[in-house]
């Protein structure tokens, strides 16, 4: 175990091999602070770097620490840094653009090329004890925010950006498809925008189950039914076809049921991701002016999640379920890959593991 | 009192002088249904024409019947409706466009100039036993939702206009300015839409009392401070400038403040009407890009609403504080204009006088 | 063939039988304007019911006049029309809601369900010499635009639409992915809306100069590149990824070309239509948010059409290449169908055979 | 005179007082590059400065250079650029916001409130013969654009920012108030994003004349109408109501006019800054749900207008009537002042005086 003063990392090599390790302390830049980290949420990100080394074209090549839905404490701050200060608690935006590109510029800086991204190959995370990040992308919490509430809001800004994309608004009927943590998370967000009538589909009941809880106003298990078949039910629970569809799984038949079931003028977008290549109706989408929408990502969303957060009006602390010192990282990915729970929070800070 | 059969109405003659009449049952048109009304909610606008039978360029020069806030059960259909039948209970949107215009084509029919709207001179309103309606503009109720709730779906409708027209959305920090009937449904809107904070201004303690209960997470009672100082309030109690001001009394010291209150690149919605002209500080609101905008009543509420009440997320319900059969309608006028209670309730079905 | 007074139309009856008919005069109904029909355009689909006797699920089970690119005079008005008279000179937009509905309140009447549109099975088209339509969809035409100009703004329709839900604005660079008319239209309404570049592709060196004649920028011939081979050579001869690209061939090869050709952020529009199902790398563009959106025919744009040919600032004249008096309307057919010309015109009035 | 190797700049030291002095040639930062100026044209702000010393709130406390339209040359680039590189004719968009704060992430970067501004006090300009500027921010000129043209890309980026904002499209109807500079910026933005008719007022037939040169379809000399009549002949010269309605006077007056002549559901920008406090018709705005739209400066259109210029679409050559070497640079503000011809344009490198 490392000493005070040292800073635990946890680090993937390769496939298959994942360390606990003490790097160096990093000294902030001028724009940057230094944070003592609190709480690291572990994504399914996390595991599969270090389960297959490689996500798509993202390859592992040189040692990485892991992590980026996290939250701590500015320690340090640089010489340019005037929104911050040390004793801040903070969440912590993982991308930061490195140049100010043409989509920065208009707003969509997580499509700019330059991005960095923790734990994204080469890209160190934060899932230590001491790591630094720029400024502009660490949000100060209100003090009734808690540190994990801050660290959940990175898988809440996928639903949040994607809620955006979609177009969800006030009396809007949604269709999620999938209800992984990322369709409850869409469930979720749909409602907090005033969606009237959420459906959700999934394979298991137990994964319903959380849906119903989360604010899911009906759930269809679906078993081997085509694609126009789903389509129909979702219809036939709603009254109506969705103007919306949330698609969370990736998987073809899946997003050939998202057109299908789309009302004509509405917009599927695509969160799950799946083969490189799917074989989809595009007719069927295109002459009834279904927009087919993906999500890279999130951009603008922690300030958004923070005033919502400190409203009281969202929940999440439920999806916490399972709590590790950083020190016992490695038992803590092992209850991850074996899909226990729903969130598995690291606590990073030796002198306060309180949530 | 009207025998059954009779076609009872309240009617306007002229500036003070308001009738209880005895008018024939109509035939619907071909695109038309009859209609038993129900349930008939006044509102400010029927009084004000009552008490001096004009607004602005709206004079009451013949009879009028009152009445737009309505809803009540088909009992006859014309030849070529195809959606409703009788016995379908309906909630009415009060404008009907007689042209498919520029606007209607383009999804703004509310501002078509051919725009029949009931209990607008020269148009009757529905304040009656029978009255008959453009089929496309009745919306079918479903059974979990009242005939009052179907009523007040034309208040709401303005907040869910002007909301949409703010651009209100997830994590909104919102100024509603005034808290009287607009106000309030702006305020039950914008939290619907994820508003994250609404403050609310208002001279009167007990009508900020009723922000409140309707959501408002702060509310402040002002008295004589200049625009600049409302709008330094509203920035310390949010902890920022609002992104959007949604000014509900048409008085200029608070259009004034709603310009200097709202952050810049934001959006200043004017809901009240004041005088036809007012002094503002235009240029800061333009260097601000703090974007004006106004409304004009709605469109495109009526099936958002049924959805939001369908849902049972929404409660309006408590804003029906009287209740009165048509027959006493004078009465019932009377005690809308000593400005008692919220919502007062005309029960134009002798048969049922259920909300 | 018919005498003055007699309504010759040209009938498809199934696949292979087009009749030159006498038809009765229709009278129009109370919202409805009788024309005498001008010029009329030959589209694809009227040769396509003509030689399959359908296009998809729309079969020809009656005869049915053709034609839906046409102009006339209007002859006489129904009780109900106030804003045409007789000897008015209009363009026709050959679709028409038959409901208010949801569609048409929010300014998407072309995905209403309940459109009549000309010479859609089982809806007669305006191929004839007298012909009754909606008034509020007949247009009229300034002294300036001549009939043909007139039948022209249903194909122009198509590229305004497209560009507009493409996004299309100042500086925007865009690859038109077809140099068929409709390509060519798209490529023409692009540049008025301010792009920067247009490219166009296709198979044909001849279809390529017509687009070169229009002002599209560059041209690429292709042949049997890969659809990632296309994209580059499309970045290669822009200097950069297009924003928007507009898919005007229905080719499943063109449309993964279109995905990965177009910028991060931008906009994938599909016109051309081909088979149901198409394999697409629906990945790359959900991860670079490319978004994919298609049209279905066209709404609010003959204002805008009329408005650019009155401006004198688009010159569509030179698309009529042949022009034929309606009673050579089955000759004219055979012309288009062996693809001479771009725009074969069929001239109804045989008192005024002029453009 | 300066001799080569100093750094020559036009200084305004407070209102009357102008001075050619020598300044050290900075050194870029990291992020930044050194340019030799090449063309700066002289803006209606600068002449404001040197004869009154402030604009509104913005005071000349300390000597200050002046210049913000401006080309140069890159002659050195700090260790982290990559986009540029020595030798690299380039444009500069004189706002570069110091923080990374919400406006900048949104694209929205104008409204930032840390932004550094060339020539607004306390920010220097870059009328002088050495500039270091943000990396970011210059932007690279194709070979076949002169420096002059990149110089005029900051006036046309007011056209392009206001009608974006007033969200002019194909067969807008657009009224220009104003033929000032500005206003005829306007003319032309317009006129590319498909504008179908430009109405353009203003007192001096001289400058009207001026307008319909940049592409004005109808000009209307006003004298000492009323607001509302102006309005009338807007409507009676283009056969309807503008859409659109872009103020550049700040005239109070012609703000009324802008409001009474926009159509129901159109857009009034004001461009023109004027009194702080202004009595408009706010009720005739509100209820005709005419938006008001200002606009601070412009983000994001240098690319817009580089690929314009690019693309010989548009020509802003003749805009400049005036030359003079940098050394003799109080004459050339004498010439502006006494507003003679269009731009007047400063030629800072001695070694190249071309346009």
């Amino acid at each position: 175990m490392a000493a005070p003063g040292q800073n635990v990392a946890v680090v993937v090599h390769r496939a298959g091999e994942l360390r606990l390790e003490n790097r160096p302390i990093p000294e902030p830049g001028p724009n940057e602070v230094l944070l003592r980290m609190h709480s690291v949420g572990i994504c399914g990100s996390d595991v599969h770097y270090w389960q297959h080394g490689r996500i798509g074209d993202f390859v592992v090549k040189d040692p990485m620490v892991l992590g980026h839905e996290a939250s701590g404490t500015v320690i340090k701050v640089g010489s340019g840094v005037t929104h911050l200060q040390p004793g801040d608690r903070v969440a912590i935006e993982p991308g930061v653009p490195r140049e100010m590109d043409e989509f920065c510029k208009s707003g969509r800086y997580n499509l700019s090329p330059t991005i960095f991204f923790c734990a994204t190959p080469p890209d160190d995370g934060n899932l230590c004890r001491y790591y630094k990040h720029s400024a502009s992308y660490c949000y100060k919490l209100p003090d009734n925010v808690t540190f994990e509430e801050g660290a959940l809001i990175e898988p809440l800004s996928v639903g949040i950006h994607a809620c955006k994309r979609a177009g969800v608004t006030l009396g809007s009927k949604v269709f999620v498809s999938g209800s992984g943590p990322i369709g409850l998370v869409n469930v979720i967000v749909a409602k907090m925008m005033g969606a009237a009538v959420v459906v959700v589909t999934d394979l298991s009941a137990s994964r319903l189950q959380k849906a119903k809880e989360v604010g899911a106003d009906f759930t269809i298990q679906v078993k081997n039914e085509t694609a126009q078949e789903v389509a129909s039910k979702v219809e036939s629970v709603l009254g109506c076809m969705p103007e919306i569809t949330v698609e969370c799984t990736g998987v073809q038949a899946c997003i050939q049921a998202g057109i299908y079931a789309t009302r004509s003028g509405g917009t599927l977008v695509l969160v799950g991701l799946g083969p490189e290549m799917v074989t989809v109706p595009i007719v069927n989408a295109a002459v009834r002016e279904v927009d087919i929408r993906g999500i890279f990502r999130y951009c603008n969303t922690w300030p958004v999640a923070i005033a919502l957060l400190a409203s009281k009006r969202i929940n999440v602390k439920p999806l916490v379920t399972h709590r590790f010192p950083l020190e016992k990282a490695l038992e803590a990915f092992e209850t991850t890959k074996r899909g226990e729970g729903v969130k598995v929070m690291l606590k990073c800070d030796p002198t306060d593991q309180s949530p």
